[in-house]
C-alpha cells in the first residue's frame, strides 16, 4: 500500500509499504478513505518536534471503513464507516478510566513513548491506505448515516481539542470569551464557545481574512497590531474583563498575557501546543483568583458529545476544508499547508 | 396611585391606593413602567391558589425607574432603569447566601409567609404605579442601555424560571432534551436548551400553533394525541432515550411519565407549578439511575447570567409579547390571558 | 465444583456443577476465595424478586484468584488476587463510557435481561468455586497487597453502593446528613458521609444495637418509635433541616418522608432497593428546591476511589463481617441472614 | 482606645487613638476580644509589602462583641459574639454575588485599593480595641455557643484560606495530596484534606518539629534536604503521582516544581502569598493535562461550611495557638512571630 513516510524534517516521502495485519484480538484493520494534515504534523515536517527514528507512516487524523476486527472487538465490524481517535488508549487502565487516554499506562509503555498515531513506528499513522488500530473498542467510533466522512475527520483530533479547551475554560451561558487564534482550532473553539452559551466571543488574530471569518461566525474581533487588545476587551466587557481566555495559537507569551484580560475568577485554557516554559504573572493570579489549564486531547471523551451536534446540523466542521487532493499528492499538500498558501485551513487527502 | 387589587377569585379591581414610602434604609421606591401577567397570577385569579386576605396589589413581574433609595443602598440610585426579582431575599441570611432567596429566612418570616410580590399585603405587587422594594441591593438590577424594558420584564421571573429548569436538567452540549409545554415558559426553556448546547430539543404540546412556533425555534415536535410520545422520542434518540425531560406545564402526570422517556443517567426537571403529590415509578429510577429536581425561581442568581445573552442579541424574550395595554385595562387583560384568546402568550400592562 | 444453585424461593441447594471455561478472548476465570450474601440475594431467597428460570448459581459478591485470562485481557493475569464488580459492563458501549455499566447495552442484551452475576443462567454467580468473568478488563480489579480479601469483598457491591448514595446526596464538608438505616449499607453510608466531610451524621433505625454501633462511629441517633424524627432533626440542625437524607433501608414511605427533613436546596438519595412507586409530596419539592436520585451501583466507577481509602486504613469495611463459614454451609448462612439472628451483619462464605 | 499603629517596617507602635463610630446604616461597631498576627502582617512588618501611607491600625484577624449596628443591619445586633471576614465585600456587586468579595468593586474602589482590614487608613485593622465594620451583613458572622472566640479567630482568614486551597485542589475521597508547608496554613490544609476524604496526605517541610506535628495528624512526611521529594512521592503513590499539590509556603519555585509530582489530570493549588512571577514547565502541563489555581480568600463563602465542622468537634483550629498575650504586648508578639521563636505557630492578642 501507499503511505507518507517520515525520513526527517522536510523529507516526507510517498512510499509503498506492506499492509498491516491484526496482531491482537482487540485490534481492528481500517481502510482509510479520508485523512488530513494537522498543525502538529507540521512540527514533524519543520523539525520543531524531533523524532527519534525514521521510516514510519505519519498522520493521526483519519477515517475509513473497517475491514477486519479481532475476536474480542464488540463495537464495530467489517464494513462499518468509522473514525479513529488520534490518541490511543487501552480503555482499561486507571488513566483511561479517568478519561485520560492520552496518558494511558499501557500504550505509552509507562510514559516512555508517544501514544499518538504517526509519530513513531510503535503506532504507524493514517496518511496511508490501511491502518491497524489497537484496542479498537476504546479508540474507534462508528460514523452515523447523517455524518459525512469529512465531518467525522474533525472528530479524530481538532474538534475534540477545541471542545476540551472550552471545557477547560468552563465556558458557561452569558460568558464573554476571548479566543487567541482564528486558525482551524481557533475557529472551532469560537463555534463551540457559542454552543456552550457564550454571549460574546472575542477573536484575536493577525490575519484579516481569518478575522473576517470569525466575524461571520458572530465574533467580535481584534487585530493586535491595529488595536490595543486590553483596551478593546475592557470596552467590550464593560470594564470587567472576560470570563475566560482560550489560547489556540501555541505561543507562550499569549498565555502570559491572558491573565490581564480576565475578570476575577477567570480561567485561561490552552489549546495550542506549547513545549517551552511559561512566565506567569502570579500577582494577577493572586489578586484575581485565576485558573490555568492545558493538555492533550482525548477524543474518546468528546466524540459522544460532539457527534450529535454534527448529526443535528448545529455544527459543521467540514466547512473548514479548503483543499482536497489524492493521497499521492500528499507532499504538495504539506508544502501548501506549511506555507499557508491559498487561504488554506484544512487539506483533506484521499487514498 | 392606581393598582390592581385582589378581592377574591375573579374579583380583581383597579383601585386608587396610597403610594408606598421608604420604610428602611435598604429600601428602594420604583415607579413601574411595564408589568405583565404571569401564569401564577392566574392561580390567584381562578382560585386555585387561595389567599388568606384581600385588599393587596397583585403582580410580581415588573420593571421601571428608581425614584428614591434608602441611605444604605449602593447598587442603584434615582433615575436608574431597573428590574425587580419576583422573590424577595434579604441577601444575607444563610439561604440567600446559598442562592436560595426564595427561602429567605428573613422575608418569609421563618417560613410563615410567601416572599413573592403580589400574593399578600406583606409585599404588595407591581401591577401598580409605584412599588416599595425591600432589600434593594439584593433584589433590584439596573437595566443596561442595550436592553429594553419589555426584555427586562422577562428577567423578573419566567426567563430565570426557564433557566433554572435547564440548569436543574444539567443540559449539556450534544444532549437530546424533551420539553413538555410550549407556553411562555416552555418556549424560553427550548431556547435556553439550545443556548446550553442541546443537539436536539423535542417539544411536546397539544396546541398546533404553539408546536409550529417551537419548530421555528428549531425543535422537533410531538402532538401527544396524534403521535405516540415514547415511540417518537425513541425514534429521534436512536432508541436511547433523552438526556433530560423538562416539565413546563404544571401537571403531575407529566412528571410521572417523564422517567419513561429518559436514557440511563437522565434527569427530570420541573419548571411548572405543581402542588399535588407526584406518583413516581421508582423501578425506572432504580434501573436507569435517574434524578428529579424542582423548585421556585431565584432571579437573583440568574439575571447576571441571562442579561448578557439579551444584550448581545442571542436571546430576545420580548418576542413572546403578544398583547400590550394600559394598566387601566388590566382586568380585560386577565380575562384574555385566562381564556387563552387571540393566541395570547404574554400581556404587557403599562401604567 | 460446588455452587449454591437456585431452585426457587427458600430452595437454594449446594450442588456439583461443571467448572466454567473461557468463552471469549476478553474473559477471565476466577477461583473464588471469599463470597458473601447480599441483602438483594435475600430477595431471591424470599421470593420478593421472582426469577424466570432455575438451576443457576447465585451470588454477586465474590473475590478470588485469577486462574486464566483470554488473549485480549491486559489488566490482570493468572495468580493475581482480584475482585469482581457485581454489575457486568462491556466497558465500551455509550452507557459504560458514561460510567453506567449497570445499563450496559451489550450485557443487558439491549435492556432485555439483568447484567448482575447470580440472577440468571446468563451470568452464573459467585457462591461457587469458579466463575467466568466476561469483559474482564472492565469488571475485574487487582487487590493490592495491603488490602485483605474480606475487605475487597465489600468493593464488589455494597461499599460502592454506599459511596454512590453519598455521591448522589452531594455530601460536602460541613453538612448535616440523615441516614435511614444502620444495616451494612447504612453503616457504610455513615462512614463515607464522614469521609466526605459531613459535620454531623444522624442515623435512624429501629434496632437499638445497630443505633449503638452508629453512635460508636460518631453519629447522632434517632429511634423513630421513641422520638419524633422531625423534631429531633430540627433540633440537631438548629431548625434548618438537613443538607441530605440517604435512604438505606428500601422502603417507599421513607423516601416520601425525607422531603420533610431537608433544608432548602436539599437532596434525597436512595441506596435501598425499591421497586414500588413512591408518593412524592411535590409541594415540599417546589417550596424548598429539592432533588431526588437513585439507581443501581457501578463498582467500576467507585473501586478506584475507595481502594486507597481501605489501603491507607481510613476505612475498614471488613469490620462488618460478623460470621464466617465454609461455602458448604451456605444454606445455613442464608437462614441466619434472612432471620437476622445473632446480630448478623455480613456472612462470609469460603469455598 | 489602644491600637497597633503602622509607622513603617519594624516600626509598629502601640498608641491611643479615637474609637471609630458608625458611618453608614450598614455598619457595625465591634469591640475586639481576641486578635492574632497573620503571616501576611509580617509582610508589612518586614517591609516585603510596602505600604503607601502610615498611621493606620494593623491586623485583619479579629473577633469580639457587637456594640452597635446601623439601622439597615439584619444579621447581628448589640451583644452578639461575632467574627469578621478579613476581606471586606459590599455583598451586592457582581463580584460579591459570585463569591469573590476579595475583588468587590465597591470596597476596592474599582480596583484602586486593598479591601483587607489593616493595610491602609481606608479600613483600619483589628489589633485594636474597637473596629468599624462596613457592610456588616456581608462581613460579620455570629459565633454559635459551642464555638470559642479563639476557634472563631481562625475563621476570619487562615482556615478559609486553607479551605479555599483544598477546594482549588478539588480534593476528593481517595486522593493522594501533597502539601508544601506545615505552618499554620499548611497544617489546616492537611486537616481539611483529610476532612475532604484524602486517603493519604504527604506533608513537606524543613522543620522537624512541624513534620512531627504533621505525622500526628496522620500525614506521611518528607524532609526535602534529607530525602528526594519526587522519589518518595512516587513511592507513596505507587509510581502514579499525586492527585493534587497544595503550596502553603509562598515560594515561586515550589509552584514550578509541583507539576513534577502530579499524576495526569492533577491540580496545583496555591495558598501561599506569592507576588513574583512563576516559571511554569508547560511541557508537563501539556503531557499530563494539569490545572493551576490561586487567589485571595473570601471567608464569606467558607464560614458557613467550616463553622459546623468546628461546632461538631471534627476540627479544632485553636490547637494551633501557641502563645497568648495582652494587646499591650503586641510588639513583643510580632518579634516572637517574626523570629519563629519558641515553636510559635499562632499568637493571640487580647485587648
Amino acid at each position: 500500500m501507499q503511505a507518507v513516510i517520515f525520513h526527517g524534517p522536510h523529507d516526507f516521502r510517498l512510499e509503498s509499504i506492506n499492509e498491516p495485519k491484526l496482531e491482537s484480538p482487540s485490534d481492528a484493520i481500517l481502510r482509510v478513505t479520508h485523512t488530513t494534515i494537522c498543525g502538529s504534523d507540521l512540527h514533524l515536517w519543520d523539525g520543531g518536534l524531533p523524532a527519534a527514528e525514521q521510516g514510519f507512516a505519519v498522520g493521526h487524523e483519519f477515517v475509513g471503513i473497517i475491514e477486519q476486527v479481532g475476536e474480542a472487538v464488540t463495537t464495530v465490524g467489517p464494513g462499518d464507516r468509522a473514525l479513529v481517535s488520534c490518541t490511543i488508549g487501552c480503555g482499561s487502565c486507571s488513566r483511561c478510566r479517568r478519561g485520560l487516554h492520552s496518558g494511558c499506562s499501557v500504550t505509552t509503555a509507562g510514559g516512555t513513548r508517544s501514544n499518538i498515531f504517526g509519530f513513531s513506528s510503535a503506532f504507524p499513522g493514517g496518511q496511508a491506505e490501511v491502518v491497524r488500530i489497537p484496542f479498537a473498542d476504546s479508540n474507534v467510533f462508528q460514523i452515523p448515516d447523517g455524518v459525512s466522512d469529512e465531518q467525522a475527520l474533525f472528530l479524530t483530533d481538532i474538534l475534540p481539542t477545541a471542545n476540551m479547551a472550552t471545557e477547560f475554560a468552563e465556558v458557561a451561558p452569558g460568558d464573554h470569551v476571548v479566543v487567541f487564534g482564528c486558525g482551524p482550532v481557533g475557529s472551532l473553539v469560537q463555534q463551540l464557545a457559542f454552543i456552550r452559551g457564550a454571549a460574546v466571543v472575542i477573536a484575536v488574530d493577525l490575519d484579516e481574512a481569518r478575522l473576517a471569518h470569525a466575524r461571520q461566525l458572530g465574533c467580535e474581533t481584534i487585530h493586535p497590531e491595529k488595536e490595543n487588545v486590553l483596551e478593546r476587551i475592557l470596552q467590550i466587557t464593560d470594564g470587567e474583563g472576560a470570563a475566560s481566555v482560550i489560547e489556540a495559537v501555541g505561543r507562550t507569551e499569549l498565555v502570559s498575557q491572558a491573565a490581564l484580560y480576565l475578570r476575577p475568577g477567570g480561567v485561561i485554557a490552552v489549546a495550542g501546543v506549547i513545549i517551552a516554559n511559561v512566565d506567569l504573572p502570579w500577582a494577577l493570579f493572586l489578586m484575581k483568583n485565576l485558573s490555568l489549564r492545558g493538555g492533550l486531547v482525548n477524543p474518546q471523551r468528546h466524540v459522544p458529545q460532539l457527534m450529535p451536534l454534527i448529526e443535528s446540523g448545529r455544527l459543521d466542521p467540514a466547512q473548514l476544508v479548503t483543499h482536497r487532493m489524492p493521497l499521492s499528492e500528499a507532499i504538495a499538500g504539506y508544502e501548501l499547508f506549511a506555507e499557508r498558501r491559498d487561504g488554506v485551513l484544512k487539506v483533506v487527502l484521499e487514498p
